[in-house]
């Protein structure tokens, strides 16, 4: 099969005259689908039911040293929480602070600290005149949102098949205004990408110019594999352990998508330092987090075994979803064409695709015109702006199987359609 | 009765020989008995157990708008919950913001943001050289080590039967670097003092140097009447629409009190212009806050009368504690002997006592050698600094009624024995 660009005039528009046609059918259906956020669909919320009333009068409201969770105390969240994201984020409990419902929040909080206070005795950086931060793009908009709320100067790293471009990032890293950078290392937002081994040594071992440089290693899929076929990341604090890095890294992870959105718990790991400094701030912020949620979701996983459990649960919910989606893209030959391109993610939450350079808004577009709502073209970029206009988050967990197939049968025409007419133009 | 200072040194050494008598005797027993922190008794808690169950299969989900509380969503909180804040803090729903399960939290972040970010367009407190806030003391110590986290100048202003001395209040705020106050404007935290109208009234009309003056409104104890005699508090906002300062405070409570401290569900109120500044940074902090929580308390309590009867069954236990802390003080006349002064108050969760000038340190280590653990003297104030050493902090409503008449009559004890000591020395 010929790509588009290898078509002649004539037969580019005579594709477009079809494809005008496909589009206009569509249209006249009035549909109203979402695929723009990356929420668990109605299925998985009733996978946890039984959490919720697993803390009762019956079973009590003591965690397992004995303290009650009703009541004030316990910054840093009961024994068996702290054991169970240990072993999540593989690290030692005492590294772990279990949060409350979100672990955005306590990034947003750790970046804000940062900000006012400064981390392992540097320099606040309000008190700073520039402040980079590093953004493996396309990424995740709400960590570019937190970086930007405090006037971070964020600078785009591509990401590779491997993870982000270590090369780039081990030069940027000279800067000693760069002051971190985000990182989401599993089954990346949006791409599904696990960094190689490589990577992650060479983000423990790299040089960095900022003494008080850290990664933002957002481990927010890490169980959210879609089959037994899954990739595996190194473990980052081992790795930076052995390169004298330890201060380097600041985990975190959350139940989010495993029990709850919103109603989950989140948690932070990091090295012993950086968790004195986080509990010292933690001390005057709040008095403790909700334990009570805590102890249920202690009470309904028990452990680690019982997490793993429960995403093969999700995930054969979820594993016919992104099914459909790239077994359109497949069908639609979108890669053939040169329409698009896209990666086959083994878990996470998103399938990412690149439609042709030029064409993500004007296909984000073409949907939302025909009633299918995506998420933002150029959202997945620090400051939305994606400067090949061509990446598309496609997040499939939450409309119904048979919506999505038609979200999708839609989406592979208006990739095409936008691509046509540009070429047409 | 004589006070102690008018009686002769030989009978202050008869009373001393009794006293140190009774402390040793005290002291044999081996007590272990906390009066530090205001938490709920485990008899409180069993009040709202019901609460934790009423989100289920059978109940369902789904807030009154319909929306899947299960979910992400809902930035300012689901729209009864909303109400009922809107209801307890004498504002409309649209001006609250319902939160996590933590107040203070809620108002470090707005001073976090103060400082990082500034409020009301004005210049971000990182950026000027000097920020001064007035702490009304003897006042809350979380409250104080919030401003103090972020290097403010703390100036303690003298509380007054009516509140906070308004005279001394009206001059400080004439200094554009005073950028607001904490107040816990009814029952406070420790005295119990509701502020007058008049107050209310003055902190509402006066005139600021600081454009962005705020007054941090912690009506943390607006439904915690001890019994049906109740103090009545000022409608802040309404004062404040009144005078055209809508804009000066902001308002927070939470059921911590009602429901279970750190499972509660926290709110805050301000004007419209506020309230879209607050929630513009919080849609970068977090997704949502807990609405399966929310959900539970709409449920539970149905609405502000609910809250106000669940309050009864608090009062009825909190009632014979507040007694045998004000019965222990009268009977061993304190006042007459000038120990000790004291407000009685009618609601909030502290007994707040002044002992002789001097003598509040030395008390509290007397009740600690014999195994009764006080909040720290001093901690009421500013950096810790009583100047008087003077004020200790009474909290009642954790301890068994037993336990608390024990270290109430070793209280007295200690203090008296603090003032003869000093008296003699």
């Amino acid at each position: 099969m010929n790509t588009l660009t290898e078509q002649t005039p004539a037969q580019l528009q005579a594709r477009l005259q079809e494809l005008e046609n496909i589009y206009a059918d569509y249209k006249s259906r009035q549909l109203s689908l979402d695929m723009s956020r990356g929420k668990p669909g109605a299925d998985q919320l009733d996978l946890t039911v039984d959490l919720l009333t697993c803390v009762n009068e019956q079973e009590g409201f003591r965690a397992a040293n004995g303290f009650e969770t009703r009541n004030y105390g316990l910054v840093d969240g009961i024994p068996e929480v702290k054991a169970l994201f240990a072993d999540i984020l593989g690290v030692t409990p005492d590294q772990v602070i279990v949060g409350g419902n979100s672990s955005l929040n306590m990034m947003f909080d750790y970046i804000a600290s940062a900000y006012a206070k400064g981390v392992g005795g540097c320099t606040p950086w309000c008190k700073l005149d520039t402040v980079k931060f590093l953004c493996p793009a396309p990424g995740y908009d709400r960590h570019f949102a937190v970086t930007n709320h405090f006037g971070v100067d964020m600078i785009a790293v591509p990401m590779t098949a491997a993870g982000p471009d270590m090369d780039m990032v081990e030069e940027l890293v000279q800067d000693p205004a760069v002051k971190g950078m985000w990182c989401v290392p599993m089954y990346s937002n949006p791409d599904g990408i696990t960094y190689s081994d490589d990577t992650v040594r060479r983000l423990a071992k790299m040089q960095t110019a900022a003494t008080d440089f850290r990664v933002m290693w957002d481990n927010a899929y890490c169980m959210h594999h879609l089959s037994d076929d899954q990739d595996v990341l190194l473990n980052v604090y081992d790795a930076a352990k052995e390169a004298g890095t330890q201060d380097r890294f600041v985990m975190f992870t959350s139940t989010s998508k495993i029990s709850f959105p919103g109603a989950g718990v989140a948690a932070m790991a990091a090295s012993p330092a950086n968790i004195a400094e986080v509990k010292a701030r933690m001390t005057v912020q709040t008095i403790g987090y909700d334990k009570i949620n805590m102890l249920r979701h202690a009470r309904f996983f028990k452990d680690i075994e019982g997490v793993k459990a429960h995403m093969r649960l999700h995930a054969a919910i979820l594993r016919p979803k992104f099914a459909v989606v790239l077994e359109a893209l497949a069908a639609h030959k979108l890669q053939e064409k040169g329409v698009a391109t896209w990666h086959n993610p083994k878990g996470g939450y998103f399938v990412s695709v690149n439609v042709m350079a030029g064409c993500a808004k004007e296909t984000v577009r073409l949907l939302k015109e025909a009633g299918v709502v995506m998420t933002g073209a150029g959202a997945t970029y620090p400051y939305g702006n994606d400067p090949a206009d061509s990446n598309i988050r496609i997040a499939p967990t939450f409309p119904a199987l048979d919506e999505l197939k038609t979200a999708m049968e839609l989406f592979c025409v208006c990739a095409e359609l936008a691509a046509v007419r540009k070429l047409l133009a």
